[in-house]
């Protein structure tokens, strides 16, 4: 079983205030003015039920998940979000921008903390069976991401980590981005917002050069 | 890793309809009257988080999840009540009486859904990591068990599968009971329901014996 790769799957990845927001509405509108079906979905979310998943999993009222828990909730929800969404899109010809995929996984609940990375390459090719043609890693200084994340409010449950939790995840998405060169494109986030979103623009507009 | 076995977690299991909520009762007032703590608790379910899990898998006012969702969201569920729930009980000296546990997910999710065992055998050793010291499965022809839960009003949305569904649920509970002679113990549930509550007692006082 190994993963199928769907170059009309385009993620976005990166740690807390990296502008993923704003990269996001870019890249929709560069392949909207190509001409293009695009879907925007986001992770953990995407379908009605996934959407429930995630809020079980970030809003602070509820119980804590254990690590085990976490996993295999976001698996859960990443499963109904390639079924319903993510794989009906691209059947019918359309592009999907998500904000996050499996990759976060390995940042989060790998990298973070701690699980088995062989487990979650497990359920990896179990229940997603697919991996973007094209993934943009917003890379930006912990201090920064995080003293952006905190002008914007209240914080959920996994926002609300220490800063060395932070740390492990930009170390496993850059060790994510070093591991699959051939579909990853770093970008540095601490940059102004505009440069950020012009080069993920000019990536994207390769990638469909190459993809046509 | 092998599975660690529990003697004082007490599971049962069974299709619809085959009485599990009135043995229940009868083992507890057992364990009770013979001293011990005793909490009683189901799956999925047995925590306030898994809880909510239970309801995404079983309102039928939910989008339906995906086969691969709705195993995955199973063990996440168990796996936060074997965390939250069973081991701390455990730790403390009590006995855990479970209203169904893993057994459910090989007859349910991989029997009559049709998912891969081995991938459920896997789950279970990563993220339950323990089995029961005894297992009493109440087996009642699918007929039988239909009729008495019809009488019972409406059904949630596994148990408005069709009768094959729960033809496939039994056949692989029956080759659970099979495969661990050493832990199941299985109950004719078509007999009058205070024989089969006295037939399962009678297996908890003996297992009580042993476990001494």
């Amino acid at each position: 079983m190994t993963l199928v790769r769907q170059p009309r799957l385009v993620t976005l990845e990166g740690g807390e205030g990296a502008g993923k927001s704003t990269v996001l509405a870019a890249l929709r509108d560069t392949l909207a003015s190509a001409g293009h079906e695009v879907v925007c979905t986001r992770e953990p979310g995407g379908t009605p039920l996934a959407e429930q998943i995630r809020d079980l999993l970030l809003d602070p009222r509820h119980e804590p998940p254990a690590q085990e828990t976490e996993l295999l909730l976001m698996f859960a929800a990443r499963a109904q979000h390639v079924r319903e969404t993510v794989l009906p899109a691209l059947a019918r010809g359309a592009w999907v921008l998500s904000d996050r995929f499996t990759d976060a996984s390995y940042a989060y609940q790998g990298g973070a903390r701690g699980g088995d990375v062989q487990f979650i390459a497990e359920l990896e090719r179990r229940v997603v069976g697919i991996e973007p043609g094209l993934t943009l890693l917003l890379d930006v200084p912990v201090q920064v991401g995080l003293s952006r994340m905190r002008g914007r409010g209240d914080a959920d449950r996994i926002e609300s980590e220490r800063e060395d939790f932070f740390e492990r995840v930009r170390t496993a998405y850059l060790g994510r981005a070093q591991a699959h060169p051939e579909r990853f494109r770093l970008i540095d986030a601490s940059q102004a917002l505009e440069v950020v979103a012009a080069t993920a623009v000019g990536h994207l507009q390769e990638h469909l050069e190459s993809a046509r």
